[in-house]
């Protein structure tokens, strides 16, 4: 146990020196469930694209040479033998002084090297008359000019969108190795809370934790797994759970069992587990005083305030990333809008300082940032108030009223 | 059919007065799956939150008025008559003179109204000595101080994040009603495309678009319905195709056909398929010029260009707000950076003109946008490396090198 509380960056420090996140696994999967997923392997192309040299407009395939020298009033006349369409390769071997009719997107045939457009072209005695010389390569798109065989065309850690899919669509391939997403086990502790969808006996409230953080955890790239409720005051089957849990998942969060006092088994349990347990234990943060952090069995488990606004504001500073980096992803920062603070913000005297806000416009389409009064511990209509947060740093008393801060952003705005 | 090309304003316009987009229907589904979509219901609690006036602090449940008068040195004296911890209801009866030991978080007894704080109180003799008054109320949460039975919570419309998803757990909410996906069919067609997966034969190509435009139908909140290629020289089956595809579809998205020239044959079978018809009949963009958009027994029926490139940029531009107003979203505007362009860029005369770019940042932490070396038409690598677009207005001739524009995103960046 430390005796003194750290500071946020130094136990992001501590967590760092005990644990560096990294993918576990990897699966092929279809291509379009591999949207939002990261790339586990470099893709090479197994082919030329386009596959044929390709002609770029409608117009006549020609041996370059045969046009060379070709004017305004002394055209190339060339034989026309044939017609080629998109999507067809032609079986005709181009002869000197010859040359076959082609549209945009059709593969040239054997033995030309050029297309002269259809507009510095006319038609007479079945001959067709070019006009103008064209050089070799002209309009075409050669064989591997946009993708060669072999080459690299997309890095293991790419983000997948709808623009990745199509270059591997483009080389025909059908299934992509991509990260696992990391399996997080969600347990919730307390004596007072239920699970939704239960009778609410007298004295109790429903459990809030295991659906926002299972949602936070989806939001970042991870696979839930919930473990449901259990009784802080029963030490014997917490410590199970915990152990039970350790072993299936990637990463652990526990919610409640925190508190400074009597109640604060869970970080103390969690220690007991394995080496070299408890990292962090308490943070000068407000809110969220009472996070704690062990790393067991190389996984991370991270036991969260049972407050539920205090707990998704830990979840977003010190599990995210880590998530996000399990996954594959680079950690991405949070989005933020600088923002006019309505109200004067108070720190909390020498803890980075965490203020939720509402975000509307003023008249000239400026972003106001209004506090969210947190009213009493355990407000959870705060959490569906606030579009996000401001910082105040450990060393900084106050923000005046009207001044210009940023404003971290839950979710990007929608407005 | 039109003679002159609409501007893209008027293309919205046109598709605007036709056909107005609006969610279809309505599903309940748990919890956990409503990340992202959107409430079909104002949702009203069935609860009081929290369902019992809540200690906020540690300290002695009291009846106020036998604390009045306090002081440090004349204390009440009131007779502790048990204790009450979180999650259980005491069975006491508070009478006068007396009090009960309470947690944080814990119910209040019956007869009691506030809270003397532990430190502000002593014990002795089995008595609780209460050096300072407390006033009725006071550390207390009272029942439904947070939520009201009956109060509505959350609006229909809303999109679902972690936090919504918190507040409705805290309901005791498991299922939620929220709107349909809109089903979206995807054809292509062409006479040189291939699905992914298959042999390549010679002078073919892999379809692309079937896959860019069903991951950009997902990203936008849609359902894609895969029905492959169809050949664009076969204008019966095409034709039959279509006419099934609307019939099961709540829009539909085809791609290719559209070249002006004899291969325009998708917006003419689409025309003939119901009433009104086609809207639009090319727009005046570069690129995407020969896109068309019909509805057809109400539904949409885009017709995109078959080129990679420009068929993404026409579903950003077209498609994506409809979707997002048919899966029940506010239509988002495209996320945006400023950024200093590295070359000059040249619109297409009298068309709005989009030029894909790729950012990087410069020594000082500027953005610069460099546009995308489209090459040929067709290259498909353009589409990855680009990420996002500044667009040239009809009446701009060019914008000058080193120019801050405005880049449009294609996804949000992740540095």
């Amino acid at each position: 146990m430390f005796k003194k509380l750290l500071s946020l960056d130094e136990a992001k420090k501590r967590i760092e020196e005990a644990f560096s996140p990294k993918p576990l696994r990897t699966e092929k999967i279809p291509l379009l469930k591999a949207v939002g997923r990261v790339l586990a392997e470099d893709v090479a192309s197994p082919i030329n694209v386009p596959p044929f040299h390709r002609s770029t407009v409608d117009g006549y395939a020609v041996r370059a040479e045969d046009t060379f020298g070709a004017e305004e009033d002394s055209p190339a006349a060339l034989r026309l033998m044939g017609h080629v369409n998109v999507g067809e390769m032609s079986s005709l071997t181009v002869e000197r002084g010859s040359t076959v009719e082609i549209v945009t997107g059709a593969p040239l045939p054997t033995n030309t090297d050029a297309v002269a457009m259809v507009e510095n072209t006319t038609q007479k005695d079945g001959k067709i008359l070019v006009y103008k010389p064209v050089a070799r390569g002209e309009n075409i798109m050669p064989s591997g000019s946009d993708i060669h065989k072999d080459e690299t065309v997309l890095k293991r850690g790419t983000s997948v969108s709808s623009r990745e899919l199509g270059v591997l669509a483009a080389l025909g391939v059908m299934q992509v190795k991509v990260f696992k997403q990391p399996r997080v086990a969600i347990v919730s502790t307390g004596a007072e809370i239920v699970e939704p969808g239960k009778p609410l006996p007298p004295g109790k409230i429903y459990d809030i934790n295991t659906t926002t953080l299972a949602a936070a955890v989806l939001e970042s790239g991870g696979e839930p797994i919930g473990f449901g409720i259990v009784q802080d005051d029963d030490e014997e089957l917490l410590k199970e759970t915990l152990r039970k849990v350790i072993d299936v998942a990637d990463a652990v969060i526990t919610s409640g069992g925190v508190s400074v006092g009597p109640k604060d088994v869970v970080p103390q349990i969690i220690d007991k587990l394995g080496k070299p347990g408890l990292v962090v234990h308490g943070v000068a943060v407000k809110p969220g005083k009472p996070v704690a952090v062990a790393i067991i069995d190389s996984k991370p488990v991270f036991s969260l305030p049972g407050n539920p606004t205090s707990s998704l504001l830990m979840f977003h500073l010190l599990v995210r990333p880590i998530l996000f980096r399990m996954a594959g992803k680079e950690e991405k920062p949070f989005a933020t809008v600088k923002a006019i603070v309505t109200a004067k913000l108070f720190s909390a005297r020498g803890r980075r300082t965490f203020v939720t806000v509402t975000l509307s416009r003023d008249n000239e389409g400026r972003w106001l940032a209004s506090p969210v009064p947190t009213g009493q511990s355990g407000a959870i209509t705060t959490l569906a108030k606030a579009n996000g947060y401001v910082e105040l740093k450990e060393t900084q008393q106050f923000i005046e009223a009207r001044e210009e801060v940023n404003v971290f952003l839950f979710k990007a705005l929608e407005d």
